[in-house]
C-alpha cells in the first residue's frame, strides 16, 4: 500500500485536493482510501453510543459499534497513526490519502495559503511537491513546486508516479 | 482471537450480559474488545462529516475520520462482519464480544425474555448456552441453560472456557 500525506493549514485547499486525487485514481483503477483527522481536538460529531461508553468502561480496549455502511471504533488510550494504516492495508488499499496528520514522515504535499505558512516546508519531513499561492522559487526547493492554478497538473504527476 | 456472540432480541439483556463478560475477562488479563450491532438499521448516531462523504464520492472505498480516541470508518458498499473482525484481530484483540449479528455462526450466549423467543434456539447455530427467563428443561437442549438469576454464573463458566 501506498500512502500519500495531503497537508497544510486550515482553508489551505486540502480537502478539494483530496478529493481530486481520489477522483483521479479511483479513475485509473486503484483501490483508494482516505482518512482525514478530524480538526480542533475532540471527537467527530456525535458520537453517543452509551453502550459502547459501557463497553469501554467495563474494560474493552476497542468498543465498536457498526450500522450500516459505517464503523465506529473508540480506542482506549486512543489511535495511533501506524494501527490505522494497518487496518486499511489489510483492507486491501492500494493507495491511501491521508488528510492531515502533518507531522508524521509519509511522503506528503504540503498546501500553502500564506507568506505566514512557509515555515511548513522546514519543518515537515518527506515533502514531494507544494502548492502555493504565494509566489516561490522552484529552484529554492529539493521538491516540486506547483502554484495553486496548477493543482491538477501535481495531481497529474502524482498519477504518473502511483502507476509505475 | 477468540470471539463470543451475546445475542437475543431487544430488552433480553445483551448489554448487561456483554458488560459483565467484559469487566470479568478484562480482569483476568484479557485483552478483550467489543462489537456491536446498531439496531433500528441507519447509521450510529450523529455521523456527518461532509469531508468524509466527499471522499467518497470521489471514488474512495473506505474512508475515515478520526479524532482522540475515536476513528470512524464508511465502508462502501457497507461493512461484512469477517472485515470488522479481522481488523479486531490485527489489533492484538484476546477476545472479540460481539453483540448482535445473531445470524452469524460464532459461538454463541442466547438470551430469552419471552416464551415468543424460543424459536431463536432452534434457529440459530453454535450456541453454547442460553440465559432464560422463561422456564427451560436443561435435558432438552443441546447447551447450557442457565436461568436470568444465573447470569453470573454462566459468566463464571465462560471464564474457565477462556481460561484454557
Amino acid at each position: 500500500m501506498e500512502i500519500i500525506q495531503i497537508t497544510g493549514y486550515k482553508n489551505s485547499g486540502k480537502t478539494t485536493m483530496a478529493e481530486k486525487l481520489i477522483h483521479a485514481l479511483a479513475a485509473e483503477g486503484f483501490r483508494v482510501a482516505s482518512l482525514k483527522h478530524h480538526g480542533h481536538g475532540g471527537t467527530p460529531d456525535g458520537f453517543e453510543d452509551t453502550d459502547s461508553a459501557r463497553h469501554h468502561e467495563a474494560g474493552a480496549f476497542i468498543s465498536g459499534v457498526q450500522g450500516e455502511g459505517l464503523l465506529q471504533l473508540a480506542a482506549r488510550p486512543t489511535w495511533e497513526l501506524e494501527q490505522m494504516t494497518a487496518i486499511y492495508q489489510q483492507l486491501g488499499t492500494d493507495i491511501l490519502v491521508v488528510e492531515g496528520f502533518k507531522k508524521h514522515a509519509y511522503k506528503k504535499i504540503v498546501l500553502i495559503r500564506r507568506e505566514e505558512d512557509l515555515h511548513l516546508l522546514k519543518e515537515l519531513t518527506n515533502i514531494v511537491a507544494v502548492i502555493t499561492r504565494p509566489t516561490l522559487n522552484a529552484a529554492d526547493y529539493p521538491f516540486l513546486v506547483f502554484s495553486q492554478a496548477e493543482m491538477d497538473r501535481c495531481i497529474e504527476w502524482l498519477l504518473a508516479h502511483f502507476s509505475h
